[in-house]
């Protein structure tokens, strides 16, 4: 089972590595109340749309590849939830543990969250944030990518 | 413009051309409290994922061809809000109407709704409903699939 962290970061590192960087643009094309959302994202110039489950015993995550024009189509359904944020892929000295530094741009400009895979529990355990981590999201919800397209930066 | 009228029907023709029919089972992921549903559909085994906005100007509806099994791992996120019906495309004396007959299966079993597209609003306003259509519930959102899927029959 992949296992998550979420930290804030309040310096973004300078010695990032470009060529591991990608671009993205996502929006929501429907919420639902029982938490299943909808969104449509861009990456790299590749479009797709995921369906997410929200809670519930049935979690489903299904990503499908769609055409530019189809995205065109849609992004004007997502006014008002987007997010815009560069991902930079770092490794660690540990190949079973990836960061992905997400530095946010438009109207979150200035938010840097860093997510952490692991590939297990044991790992998740072992993991010591490098110094330049601040402070652990992981369970505030507020840090979702749906509520900060929504909701916009917490205070 | 594509105008499209709805009328109950309380006997179903025994007349229908069996050659144009097909079974559609339809089921909704998320329905954004703005109007906004994605629905999944499978129509003559063939699997689409749908967008279509609510209310306001930017009116989009968006169909995409998915997998049997991507659709096979959404259809338990639209448990509750389904709907399965076979449907019969008929065609009139004139050429630029046509009616297409849902006959509802499962929950809705009994409920027959015949929707009429007519070409522009010439179409529209000269049309005479067969003998055989009941009610008109054009304007009865009630008989909207997403609602008879969520709500079931009105009563």
């Amino acid at each position: 089972m992949e296992i998550e962290r979420k930290f804030l970061v309040d310096a973004v590192p300078d010695d990032l590595d470009g060529r591991r960087s990608s671009s993205i643009e996502q929006g929501y094309v429907a919420i639902d109340p029982d938490g299943t959302e909808v969104r449509i994202r861009r990456r790299d110039g590749a479009s797709t749309l995921t369906v997410k489950s929200g809670g519930g015993l049935a979690r489903v995550e299904e990503e499908l590849a769609i055409g530019d024009a189809a995205f065109a189509r849609l992004w004007p359904l997502t006014a008002g939830r987007r997010i815009e944020k560069v991902r930079h892929v770092i490794r660690t000295s540990d190949p079973r543990v990836v960061i992905e530094l997400d530095v946010y741009r438009g109207d979150l400009e200035g938010l840097v969250v860093a997510e952490v895979e692991f590939a297990g529990e044991d790992e998740a355990h072992a993991f010591t944030p490098p110094p330049w981590f601040g402070a652990d999201v992981t369970d505030d919800g507020r840090y979702k990518n749906q509520r900060l397209a929504v909701d916009g930066r917490p205070a």
